[in-house]
């Protein structure tokens, strides 16, 4: 793992969230995306070598309507970077770590991504994220 | 803001977590800490430039037994570098952020710190630090 690629955080209105995030960092957000298999709209800032994404659910079906209707907005979940995600994944198995999911995917930003089971993480809910190279 | 300096982790039994977080990293902890104003014991882990700090309550008193019994284990605060915490904690606080501490105190790993209230910044719990230069 070669940094903390991003923090991914759960809020429920993204555009009142942009100005608070735009209001802590002193600048806008440079992207945003719709991830629809994820039924999510993304907002993403930067901080120096790293990122925070903010997540609005855009239905019901979303993971991101589920955590704040358990737990309210805040953080959802770490995302490392790693340079080759597969033979990450086949490490933490190895490891015992047990994955959401065991074959990448892809994810917002350009990314292949899969997810670490909060179970085996004292409850933190870990993304794997490689750049896809075009 | 000049990264995310580390992300801190509320957990149960920090001797276990730091077994869990090594087989993650693939690397043992560099620095263990007792900050006794705050009753916590913390594992620091490297990630590139940023840090994980893991951190266990030492007794029912401090804020990580509190935020354990409930919300159960999981990720606590995100601690932001910046160069100059005074100036930051000003700025802030003019753009209407809610500060918990408006005077930073010493915090663990020879930082001045100064957390946000997470109610002003969709339930994160954000926390300043700045390197205390010997």
């Amino acid at each position: 793992m070669k940094k903390i690629e991003h923090i991914g955080i759960a809020v429920k209105d993204i555009e009142a969230s942009n100005k608070t995030f735009e209001a802590l960092f002193g600048k806008s957000h440079y992207k945003t995306e719709k991830v629809e298999s994820e039924h999510v709209l993304t907002s993403f800032f930067k901080c120096g070598p790293n990122k925070i994404e903010l997540l609005q659910a855009t239905n019901d079906d979303s993971p991101i309507s589920k955590f704040i209707e358990k737990r309210g907005e805040g953080i959802h979940h770490i995302a490392f970077a790693v340079d080759n995600i597969e033979t990450e994944i086949k490490r933490l198995i190895k490891q015992g770590f047990r994955m959401i999911h065991s074959k990448p995917k892809k994810g917002a930003d350009n990314k292949l991504i899969a997810f670490l089971h909060p179970r085996t993480t004292n409850g933190v809910l870990i993304e794997l994220c490689q750049e896809i190279k075009d």
